[in-house]
């Protein structure tokens, strides 16, 4: 090693010890008399010190070169510092300097590597090789690093085995967008690179392995829009011989495990609720529970009172905001701004102020008195001081909208705090999904997943109403994770077929090896997949996954610091078979 | 669970507990009065046994129903054997069966599910689910990932970061070996696949991440040839601040903590051999050293003795295989077929046995009498009774010819044990390479590895002469993993680069963000790769890494089960702005 000890570790214990580190220079001040260096590595800061009256002028020659993030190799004496440093662990000592080599030199980089720093978003990542070298950078990597081996801890202590699945895989005809790979040994074929493991987890049920996971890059060239990369990695895992609640139970565990390994945080019980009830309480199939400000639907008591708008509506629904009726008009006007933006769509906002002295003031007076109001009030459980918000219109988009709202009011409260988290379990998604273009049902998840045990029979009877045996975990308002229990039954999966419009012929051509493989005794199954760059974000305490990946990639699917991707040549297409058009 | 226990684990001292198992049906035994079924999951067999008289009729109906592989639970209470099996762990025991239901069934597999199968290869990968619930391959799979864990948690505990590098990358301008992926959002544009981490680990040390590893899938599109695959799984790993020798021990550790861990193997001492001295004694850069029988240059005593074989072979050399000089004709004419052989192509073996009675038999009597021979046996250390091979002619061409012979009698002679490992470093490699076709050197691992500290030097005036400062672990004479020190310095690399016989800007666009990083304070670095399907087949004791991958691609690239690669539709090649040529 060119070193004795890393930049992190050394303490007051360490007095007189003899030391060589290596690291970068981070900053050099020189106060006439004495001259400072702050050596960065990875694992911390050490001072280091140089006394000039006592220091060779061939050593001070060496380090009146230094620039920022020179490499150095540095030996000297611990010896207690005169002013500590309480920030850094490092603080109470520095190395008073008896050697000093210039390992690298650099230039001066193109932003400042400090936790605030001076590079917009696009130089750093062109640059992002000096980016990681920041702290905040850094810790999301080392972060990363932990929930990794975490993960795999747990699973292997549960008995689940690590497999491998391919990445040079096959093209499905739905597989639009698929990432192909021209093959060159057999011209004019192509391998696709896998949008999930998700057939070869469910092969591997059929090899008795009977617990599988992998943590693994998927890839899916998708329209990118913000914080979606086309390649991203998945913590996936399938189990045997197994209901619903087992792998909820055990999965839950591994999310706890997570959280006290990694964040030394005790997650509360994880919650489980019907999609149905998150979707008339919160209006959202991810509902963020770490505040309740509850949906109440308000059609009995809001309409028929002769405002239109309300009585045209489909869905006439509210949220209670505690404590803010003394809300300004401004404050409102902007609530009502917020609300019509066309992402959001809503046409206007009916707030109701229920006021200290008991009377209520709102925006729809002219239709409703004090004693309707009253009744709302009631209803939504308010009391003097609270603030109603109601939106109105067409079902799911009112509730997506009044979901919005819900959210940011939670923020405006301060409700959501980062440091908190809330998990659940939605459950009971409906299985099917009617496509108004082809008229017919899709499968919500895929179509092996199975129904609920007591919607068996309606798959043939009623199959919109069939709800899937399906789950997503959900924390602090974002999906995680989600997976299902798959159908191994023929009989089932031949019912599913048919709600679903498929012959026989077409379910074996989509679906060839895999309904062969269920031929030769697949056993009962099920499995979950959990998003692993969200999930760190998440526990990162920020919102883009970008700042948890090593070298992503932009809102184009670019590497801007690889420039990639990038033309090639003409001769190594022609050595796969293939030309660009035009 | 739909069980209470697996099949694995049920003992003696389980004995009149209720339990319900799940498995696959692996033999049912139907002796007039009592019927057994061998019921089999990934952790075990248990037996499950039914009284006739004491069963009802629904269950006995169930039971007769049954075929292999059928997928069952059963419950019953855990009863002792009469006839105890102490070849598996639940011999002891069986289950007294009170109820039976069956999960799943199962047409009749196209191959027995047993250790020993009838199974040929091409059936087995094309059912590769079904060859995987046989014991050796689950077995292989099971050791995979055991190996897996432990290496992560070797490095994880020498401070490692695991970094996951991405999967879309450029395709260099050599990388004719590069799979490439057509972009959809960029037209006209490739990623590519990347055949190994390379430049991405050298970024991340100078990022500072000080340790870096990961275990990951790399991509080749080679013309395939056995037992090597398009994708492949690599144990990859970088260090910062060091020289060679915290490499080799970091990485002996590793090697032996997973011997030791997944084999409970304590492996000897690692050995360094420098590759002229693997060469020379060996005639092979990656050395069986289970046994010795090492080369012996014969050049000084057995030329000029007007045998003309001799008298113009640029070397003559051989080997002493001890204890064999009883060898018939018929042997040692096999011997000569087999150095004969098209792919070994030694024109002819000369032989001396050295009889018992102290007298010598050769096949080059006419040439050299008996006190020849007698120089001859002393030089190489025989003893009567031993048997002495000799091959001449070109350097090069012969040393291969008698490695492979040297390999050959060590077989033959039993001492090559698949339970005994021996682990050497190979060190000081050429560090260049002359082309005859371009006139120029070419760099044998990458432009980027260091001469070794001494020859620094000599490369400017002897390039040819320079060692690199390279380590290849090779056990039990296959090459398991490789590395050198990287370049960090800037003049050094310019040498490197003269010698290459590279302009700047040649080397600036070859390797272009590369280059770039390293101007910002590259610390010194250096790293190593290990092929972890081959470390897994050799923990295991097989030659074929195909054992150790679930879902291999057979010799020409061909996943037989899924069919892949295949064609896809014009639609897709369309939307991806490519066409097939002709």
């Amino acid at each position: 090693m060119l070193r004795t000890h890393n930049c992190g570790e050394l303490r007051i214990e360490d007095i007189n010890k003899e030391v060589t580190l290596c690291g970068w220079v981070q900053k050099v001040r020189d106060k006439g008399g004495m001259i400072w260096i702050d050596l960065r590595d990875r694992y911390g800061v050490t001072q280091l010190v140089f006394d000039e009256s006592k220091t060779s002028q061939e050593i001070l020659a060496t380090v009146r070169k230094l620039g920022r993030e020179y490499v150095i190799q540095s030996s000297g004496i611990v010896v207690e510092r005169y002013a500590k440093n309480d920030k850094i662990p490092t603080g109470s000592i520095e190395i008073d300097v008896k050697n000093i080599d210039i390992l690298n030199a650099s230039k001066v980089p193109p932003f400042t590597i400090e936790d605030e720093t001076d590079g917009g978003d696009e130089l750093r990542m062109k640059y992002r090789y000096l980016d990681i070298r920041r702290n905040p950078v850094r810790k999301g990597l080392e972060l990363r690093h932990r929930m990794l081996q975490h993960t795999r801890n747990y699973l292997d202590g549960q008995n689940f085995m690590e497999i491998e699945t391919p990445f040079l895989i096959k093209s499905t005809p739905e597989g639009a967008r698929d990432f192909i790979v021209p093959s060159r040994v057999n011209q004019g074929e192509f391998y696709a690179l896998p949008q999930s493991p998700q057939t070869f987890k469910q092969l591997l049920m059929v090899s008795g392995i009977d617990r599988y996971f992998q943590i693994v890059k998927c890839f899916r060239d998708e329209d990118l829009r913000a914080d979606r990369q086309p390649e991203f990695t998945q913590i996936d895992c399938e189990m045997s011989f197994i209901t619903r609640d087992d792998i909820l139970q055990t999965f839950e565990g591994l999310i706890k495990y997570l959280f006290k390994q990694a964040l030394n945080y005790s997650l509360d019980k994880v919650e489980r609720m019907s999609y149905d009830h998150a979707m008339q309480y919160y209006g959202n199939d991810k509902p963020d529970i770490r505040f309740d400000m509850l949906f109440v639907e308000m059609n009995d008591v809001a309409q028929g009172k002769g405002f239109k708008v309300f009585d045209d509506a489909e869905l006439v629904v509210g949220i209670n905001v505690e404590d803010c009726a003394d809300y300004s008009r401004k404050q409102l006007d902007a609530l009502t701004d917020f609300v019509r933006k066309p992402q959001i769509g809503a046409k206007g906002l009916v707030y109701v102020k229920y006021n200290e002295d008991g009377s209520f003031k709102s925006s729809v007076d002219k239709f409703f008195n004090q004693e309707d109001l009253k009744v709302w009030a009631e209803k939504m459980n308010a009391k003097p001081g609270d603030l109603l918000l109601l939106l109105s219109g067409e079902q799911n988009h009112t509730r997506n909208a009044l979901s919005e709202l819900r959210l940011k009011m939670g923020s405006n409260l301060g409700l959501r705090s980062k440091h908190e988290f809330k998990a659940l379990w939605i459950l009971d998604f409906p299985l099917l999904e009617w496509d108004e273009d082809s008229q017919r049902f899709h499968a919500m998840h895929h179509p092996f997943t199975s129904p609920t045990p007591e919607d068996m029979e309606k798959l043939t009877t009623d199959p919109g109403a069939v709800k899937a045996n399906a789950y997503d975990l959900v924390i602090n308002g974002v999906e995680i994770g989600g997976g299902s229990i798959r159908i191994h039954d023929k009989t089932l999966q031949q019912k599913m077929f048919d709600a679903l419009g498929f012959t026989a012929d077409e379910a074996k051509k989509q679906f060839g090896f895999l309904m062969d493989a269920f031929e030769f005794g697949a056993p009962p199954h099920g499995g979950i997949a959990f998003g692993f760059d969200r999930l760190c974000a998440m526990f990162g305490g920020s919102e883009s996954i970008r700042d948890y990946i090593a070298f992503p990639k932009n809102n184009s699917g670019k590497d801007v610091m690889i420039d990639s991707p990038s033309t090639v040549s003409i001769d190594q297409l022609k050595e796969l078979g293939i030309s660009l058009n035009d």
